[in-house]
Order: structure tokens, then sequence, then C-alpha cells
């Protein structure tokens, strides 16, 4: 590649971030030359900023730039139930459903042996005494796909020895969606679950 | 969203950014959040870095740090012939392929009457100037789209007036194309275009 090197020192930066590739790095890197100063500074100020000023809720593992979240502070919320979910995006997913009032537990790492990954043993024990400290249930609302299945049996191993009712997400087909295309299992689990009406 | 400020601001920033939307944008900002701070000062001052000292070249309008690009500078390329492309990544391309040893003029903004665009007069002057200082062809290589051809028509209606090879890249099938997918005009494009062998 033609560039100069602080060019070049931007473009490799970009490319080691998640889902940047050399294109689009290059695609970034240019546009950042083009914007003005005040933006630039802007952007390089707020990645700054994000490391020394946002930390991990001391309950939830929620980034917070509290020592505890706005969701562990906030007392309109139902503190006996607990949804355990992988990540902040599944965190907001729930939240945006608005049928959920009760806190989170944020694993960050799930049970993903392919990647040699498991549960921060930290956060499961900080889920084993909070259940422990009057809590009536705990959602365990991480993902429907394999590693997602194993936590879910990994954590209720930990939970089944506390006096907690431990749930899972139900499964069904999805709103909207067509028999047709939906997968046997799915479609099983839809049939499984059935509601009278 | 349930997010602190500080991590809002660096998510709303990121997807101010070409091609990442606000998924991509809290991927990345969470990413970050987990950087070690010597990457994240290594990045920011990066960002920052490259607006202070990157310029473009006075001759062809390439990115570099000294006043004339490495192209430019280059003793040893061919200074009778320039190759006019839309962007780095077509230079960079047009490299790639190791058949060309002259230099480049970088056009950034091309003709694109739907967003209300076209190059700069200050490129087009420059372009000219360099063509009547003893230039003997210009490769018009921008894209083969609808865009890259106006772009080339009108360039070649200012070349016309010098005297100068305008020239244009050739058309044909993609090499290693099955003949069975090729579009009609590609092909017929590359039958025009025949070679004896």
């Amino acid at each position: 590649m033609v560039y100069p090197k602080k060019l070049k020192r931007l473009i490799e930066n970009l490319c080691k971030l998640p889902g940047i590739g050399p294109k689009m790095a290059e695609r970034l890197a240019h546009y950042i030359l083009k914007m003005n100063e005040q933006e630039i500074e802007e952007l390089a100020d707020s990645i700054k900023q994000v490391k020394t000023s946002v930390k991990l809720c001391s309950i939830c593992y929620c980034p917070t730039e509290e020592d505890i979240c706005s969701i562990c502070r906030d007392e309109s919320r139902d503190r006996t139930t607990i949804c355990v979910v992988k990540n902040m995006s599944a965190l907001n997913a729930v939240e945006r459903t608005k049928k959920y009032n009760g806190l989170y537990h944020v694993l960050d790492k799930i049970v993903a042996p392919l990647d040699g990954m498991s549960p921060e043993k930290e956060r499961i024990e900080k889920l084993l005494e909070r259940v422990s400290n009057g809590v009536k249930e705990v959602i365990i609302a991480t993902d429907t796909d394999a590693e997602g299945e194993m936590t879910s049996n990994y954590l209720a191993e930990y939970l089944k020895k506390k006096k907690v009712k431990v749930t899972r997400l139900g499964y069904g087909m999805p709103v909207g969606g067509a028999l047709e295309y939906a997968d046997e299992i799915t479609l099983g689990r839809s049939l499984e679950g059935r509601k009278e009406i």
C-alpha cells in the first residue's frame, strides 16, 4: 500500500477492531482524514474517556459511571427477580420488550468450549451470593444456540443447590413467522409449549 | 439503551463513521472498553495524529507526510504518463498489478449527479497544468460503472484540448470468468476488443 506512515498506523489500529477488515479500515481512515479537527478531537477523546470513567456495576456487571448501575439503583425495580444475560446487547433487547422489571446479571463470557471460554468464576459466585439474598426467580436469558444452552445448563447446575426458581426463555415460533420455513426443532418446541386460547 | 453517558457518547461518535451502524458501534464500544490503556492511547493518538501530520501531495493529491508524495518523488517512475484514479483504494489496486510505473492523479470526488457531486475544479486544473508539462499519456482509470464513465467523459472533454493521448481502461471479460455468467455489455465489449493470438 502506498500510504504515509501515520495513515498506515491508523489503518492498522482500526484493523484490530472486531468486524473491521482491511478495506473497511482504509475507508474509515480516509473518512477520518477528512473530518474536521473538532470532530477528530471528540472521537479520540470519547475513546479515551470511556476507559477512565466507565467501570462495571459492583452488583450486576453492567457498565456504569457510578459504583452501582442505574438499574440496580432503581427502587421501582423488582428486586426478587434476576435475568441472566450474555452481554449488554442482550440486556437492551430484554429492556426493549418492556415486559421485564427485575434486575440483571451480565455474564460477558459464556460457555464456549470451542473458544476455550467459560464464565468468570467471580461473576457466578456473585450471582449465587445475590440469589442467597432474597431472590425468588432467576431467568436464564442466554441465546438459544448451542453455546447459550450449554451456559444455561451450566448455570442451572449451580443454581439448583439454592432455593430459587430457575427459568429459561420460552421456545416457540417467532411472531410473524411462517410454519413453512420454521425448522423442525423450533416447531416441535412450539407444539410442546402450546397454550389454550 | 441502558448505558452510562460516556459509553453512549462513544457509541454515537462511532455511529457517525461510514459503514458503522448502531449494532456495530455498540460492539466496537464494548470492545474498546475491554482494551488496555496502552492500546486505547495508541488508537486515540493515531486518530489525532493522522490529521495533523498527513496532508495531500501538492502534485497528485495522494496523502503524504511530506509536501510531495513518495510516488511523485520516485525518480525511477515514468514522468510522461499520468493515471487518473478516483481514490487511494483504486490507486493501490493499480499498483498491485505491477504493470504501471507512471504517476497518478487522485480525484477524490467524481461526477455523481445523484449526489450532486463533481470533481474539484482545483484538481482538474492541476491535472491540465501537469499535462502541459511534458506528459504524453493520461490513462483514465475510474470505475467502469455509470459514474466512472461520466467522470471519464467529463475529463476527456477537458483533456482533448491539450496535445496528449487520452486512454481509458480496456473493457472485456474478467480473467477466470465464465461466458455463461457474463453480462451482454461486458461480453460485447470483449468481442469488440478481441486480439489476435
